[in-house]
């Protein structure tokens, strides 16, 4: 089957979408069309690297991945397509894949610039690279189109860097990779880091906060915050039944530490 | 054909429902998964069991229908799968399909506990049982597997009591039981009660609100309240091209009361 | 294949759209349904008549279109099929088809009203269409129903006037048609009128606001506003990095002007 999916900032009230679905449709009708997120905080790249990091490694093999956060649509950042150990990407040039490796263990492969004519419409706008180059692009590749004649390789790429824990005096320092819907805060220490004695760790942050680790959110009365082990492999900062992220006033990129009890 | 609907309060702006869809569809590809709601308000398990209610008798006969509005996640609440008359259903024991029976007219039957090593991922997060349990659940059930193998019966399960309207001097004493996104208010007043006369009536709330019964939204002026016998086999409260939620400052279980013209 | 479109404004909370989906999959299980868009702005058919016209002509030939945005719904206001030059069309008389042949250069044709049973529930509410009547009308033309016979050929029907630009003694009075996710305001002025000499233009607006035209958001600096020929075909006022719907404080209807260099 022909898989393809969508992760974009566009939203769900317009018809941006809608428009890539569409034009997806009347290539390759067959196409089997999956959303992974179109709310992505508009225009932040490292967020959506995480998530695609977090979604793409369940997907069928062979899917075709389509990521169009592009706030640089219509400037000189060229459009991609990567072959990736279990199916392709596509994109804009602007580090969305930095951390596919890593979070997922599959490999990025070679990697080619967008120019066959089929994998774009024949007008081409400076503002919707979704529609017009990156919908097309996908249906090409998930109707079999050879990846070697999408366009010439390209040797460089950019890249954001993986923010990964520092040692402390105390444990490690760490930051918010990554805010969810519920407001719980997902962080850059792995889970591995408390594996073998939980109860001896807490969580610090600001001038006085701070938090036991536990196993699962309900651990602590509702109201009050609680680090996890997360389903993404990472700490994560949660209040039991609140948004975290509010009631703490911590966003993306904010530091935290993950230190032993009693220690400083 | 393999049916699966979802239902959570996981949102649209991250990765939670796409692993969902990715995790069936590696066991399922020909899968057809129809979203229901992922925008259910978080945690609220009565509004998500009235929702339940009113969307799935519409759906093909043998679908297997997932909710996963859990805020007891990784606590000791039990995940089970239920037969219902017209398929299975895969979730948390919190009350979910309460009201199920009684708004569909459709009996549950048979309950287990999901236990089949294949009807969970090798790893367990105590975080997510979206991805991890009730998603290859349901591809399992979808794809054939047997029910009496899924894990041993299970005798109790929570279940909400139904907030029926009571009887009052006037008429009947109701409350809110859902609130939509236009902000109309959706009372447990089943329509049958104003279907003989329903200008007889009229809806009060608070100390002074009240409001006329008529048969479509459109019956008073733009920014008047109207109650209306509603979609959903109860009348409910709007007003006409506003949001009657924030206009009258009214939420789920707040007091109304249907009561005859004229009197008290 | 039966493709269906959904566009609505009901939202993603509810349960009105699965209701929708499973209305037309119980009667055909084959249909491959595609969401437009369901947060379109509610009540607001304008909006919903310039989205229609921007999507519709992606899609496959012979898809049938659904949109739902009906504040008139359960008055007088007819449920209506039109034959459109790329497939059908299925919705309330309120203007959401207004601007399709314009912004699609697709003709409509014959247009009739729902009334055969096959294309209504038993039990019709008054307050949900949506599900009731038009979910089952575009099931029975999507399986193959006869156009003919869905109900007798409506002669007139309501259209919303095209608010196309006007003269002014500097160039072009225009207005904002649609307000994007982003913030972006499209306007009615077509790329057409700077397509010779972008830099020979600015978009004004109110007292004091102007902007130059360029080719795409990053031709100026974060938080500058610049106006650029759309992917609608219509030129948009935007702030790079921001929403100019917010900053300006512009919302649709609100007036602009293109006008000269140098001019006035």
């Amino acid at each position: 089957m022909a898989w393809i999916t969508l992760t974009t900032d566009f939203g769900q009230r317009d018809w941006f979408v809608a428009a890539m679905k569409g034009v997806i449709l009347q290539r390759l009708p067959e196409a089997r069309i999956v959303d992974l997120a179109h709310d992505a905080p508009a225009g932040d790249v490292a967020s959506a690297a995480f998530m695609l990091g977090q979604a793409l490694a369940w997907f069928p093999e062979e899917a075709v991945h389509v990521a169009v956060i592009d706030p640089g649509v219509g400037s000189e950042r060229a459009p991609l397509a990567w072959r990736w150990r279990r199916g392709f990407l596509v994109g804009p040039d602007n580090g969305l894949w930095s951390w596919l490796e890593r979070l997922t263990g599959h490999r990025l492969g070679e990697v080619r610039r967008l120019e066959h004519p089929a994998c774009r419409l024949p007008h081409l706008s400076h503002t919707f690279h979704g529609r017009d180059l990156f919908a097309p692009a996908a249906a090409w590749l998930a109707a079999g189109g050879r990846f070697e004649e999408i366009g010439p390789a390209v040797s460089s790429w950019v890249t954001l860097p993986w923010p990964g824990p520092q040692a402390s005096e105390r444990g490690w320092h760490g930051e918010i990779l990554y805010v969810d819907h519920f407001g719980n805060l997902i962080t850059n220490l792995p889970n591995d880091l408390v594996a073998v004695d939980p109860g001896e760790w807490i969580v610090r942050w600001g001038a006085q906060g701070s938090s036991p680790v536990a196993d699962h959110y309900g651990a602590v009365k509702a109201g009050h915050p609680v680090a996890v082990p997360g389903s993404t492999g990472f700490i994560e900062l949660a209040i039991n039944q609140r948004s975290a992220a509010r009631t703490l006033g911590l966003a993306r990129g904010a530091s935290v530490e993950l230190s032993r009890r009693g220690a400083g």
